[in-house]
């Protein structure tokens, strides 16, 4: 195996992009808490990061289609699972900057999550459908949830479990892997027409499902007895009709102030802010153009949001007390993605369009520096190794 | 340094405990997300853990007093920074296994914490007061804060700033280090009578001092433009009378639910629920002795309490829907302190008197392993680094 994952490696080139210290020649001794990854799209490659040094280590190549690709970590940091949109399942050691494991474990994929306790890694399928999960270590595939539909919106719960929404059925299911043998599902009906994604709060608790074919939102209160679906903004997705599906924004990129969530409205230049605890709208902030992301600086004093194509130049920062735009970033074309410290200290911002990788202090708003990626998208840091529901 | 810094860990020795894998001979390749500390008091060392191999790693001696000891993290997790109650403050490389840096830094000290871009690590003193700021590379001094008092409660808050309070002189200040020169010191004054402890809200905003002298607690709101404090909680201390001050819980024991705060009564067997957005009391649940730390399983679905001395030999656990306790763990004598899994998968539980930490699944409450150390007290994950206002 260890030989395997060389030659594999060796093949598909991983190039290290600066000397790595910290020990004697052919060691790799390297802390794993300030790394990351930058997904290079066009090329099917990964840059490894240093959010410490601002500096990238190293390109690691031959991951396939990694059109909307997203990476979940082992808890320990080292290890970096990255979903590609070919069903290709790539395990990427984060020292030694090579592929440490891949499978195509489907035809289309979408996502996917690690389980609380690092042992499972479960993704999202449109071709066959369906979920499967795979040994964290070695890759095997130990359970295969058919749904007789394509799956969405795969996020990890506390307890071994993993919540899907099944598309073609208005479900959402809860895998529950806690026992020994198959996981226990659980099977909630109702859940609305056509969930296209869905998110669940940093705490693992209330699981949203964005539905194509509704007007509103369903929530779900994981932790309720019988878990069961409620609407919540009615009137939320109303303006759906006249929109083609590309445009539904993904849940992924609601904020959660600590009071409020704001989330990307569909079609409009603007964001929405809904209760926290109620999960009654609260009021909308115009924005410069149709918002993607919406981002909450971890303390949840500031949200970041970056733009719809073709006003996806600019970045725009949001007070949370006062929900005023407080600036305007010039952060340049085709801005994909933002990731922050996780202490909030500093944002990297993908440029597609540049090939950069832009970092700018929160505080400051000032660039701190830029790093060269190609055609650069999704940014993830290590640190979401500790982090419940991604 | 590099030299010094060998001979200073032989000489005070570092001992591993087990071969570290991972590559060619000398090597020490080790991803660091899943480390952490145990201290050892009554030897003055720490304990290296893996808390994935659920392992000690190595033993790092030679740290002089760690009674009441604390520590965090650099942001990529690679050194720990510890704070004894001699003035101690030691650098220890996590993946080497050994001190990179030691000063005696005053002459008594109780806690510090590091800035959020890891470049300032500040301590708390008594002797002789005030608070000192090191460079955390160099351990060199970089600013020294008189205050003309014992100082207490020292956390970091966003934008290089440290909050911390004074004894003897009932206020609050804040340090900011964003600009250039010496930090600019905010003071607030009227905190109240003899602050003993502060901790700050996981997002850095609110700042709450324990009141020796009062009935009281004080909050001051570090968004606001004039931060000021409010009295919370009337009637919370009015016990003090009766009770030594080693009575006065360290507020580190509180617990935050994503709703609500639960704290330790004073010198009663319960514990307090306070609500998280308007600070008022909500009511209290009975416990086995009186509580010592109160904390929160990462997903905020229960919070793990334990005692003071004689009942210290239990762990009990409540459910934060029901606010009733729902188990007790005969953990064994002198259970000192408590840790998560960031993802709140397992609890890591010190057990003095047993010299013994045990390892518990949080979902079956079954214990999943121990691991001998001396005398063990406080757990600290490196995990840790990745979090606001420690």
């Amino acid at each position: 195996m260890r030989r395997r994952e060389f030659l594999a490696a060796a093949a598909l080139g991983a190039a290290p992009l600066a000397a790595r210290g910290g020990g004697p020649e052919g060691c790799t001794a390297r802390a794993t808490g300030g790394l990351g990854i930058v997904i290079e799209r066009a090329s099917g490659s990964v840059l490894i990061v240093d959010r410490i040094a601002r500096a990238a280590v190293a390109r690691v190549e031959g991951l396939g289609d990694l059109s909307h690709a997203s990476a979940v970590y082992s808890p320990d940091e080292r290890f970096a699972f990255i979903f590609g949109r070919d069903g290709g399942l790539t395990r990427l050691d984060m020292i030694e900057a090579r592929i440490a494991g891949r499978v195509m474990q489907a035809g289309n994929s979408i996502g996917g999550a690690i389980s609380d306790d690092g042992q499972l890694v479960a993704v999202s399928n449109y071709e066959p459908g369906g979920v499967r999960v795979f040994d964290a270590e070695t890759l095997e595939m130990v359970a295969d949830i058919p749904a007789d539909s394509k799956t969405v919106g795969l996020v990890d719960a506390p307890g071994r479990r993993f919540v899907f929404s099944l598309w073609d059925r208005g479900e959402t299911w809860i895998a529950d892997f806690e026992g020994a043998g198959a996981p226990l599902i659980t099977r909630i009906a109702g859940v609305g027409d056509r969930p296209y994604d869905g998110l669940v709060t940093g705490n693992g608790r209330f699981y949203i499902a964005g539905l194509f074919g509704e007007d509103h939102l369903s929530l779900i209160d994981l932790w309720a007895e019988r878990p069961a679906p409620r609407p919540i903004l009615p009137g939320y997705a109303a303006h759906d009709e006249k929109l083609p599906v590309y445009k539904m924004p993904h849940l992924e990129g609601w904020a959660y102030t600590g009071e409020a969530f704001v989330l990307p409205a569909v079609g409009l230049h603007e964001v929405l802010w809904v209760d926290g605890r109620s999960f009654e709208p609260m009021g909308v902030t115009p924005t410069h153009g149709q918002p993607v992301f919406a981002m909450a600086r971890p303390d949840g004093r500031q949200v970041w949001v970056n733009f719809a194509h073709p006003l996806n130049d600019v970045v725009q920062v949001i007070d949370t007390q006062s929900r005023q735009v407080i600036h305007t970033l010039n952060t340049g074309p085709a801005t994909l993605h933002m990731e922050f410290a996780p202490r909030g200290r500093e944002v990297w911002i993908s440029v597609r369009d540049e090939n950069r990788v832009k970092i700018f202090d929160t505080q400051s708003l000032e660039q701190l520096a830029e790093i060269e990626a190609t055609s650069p998208s999704g940014i993830f840091f290590t640190a979401r190794a500790h982090r419940i529901g991604l």
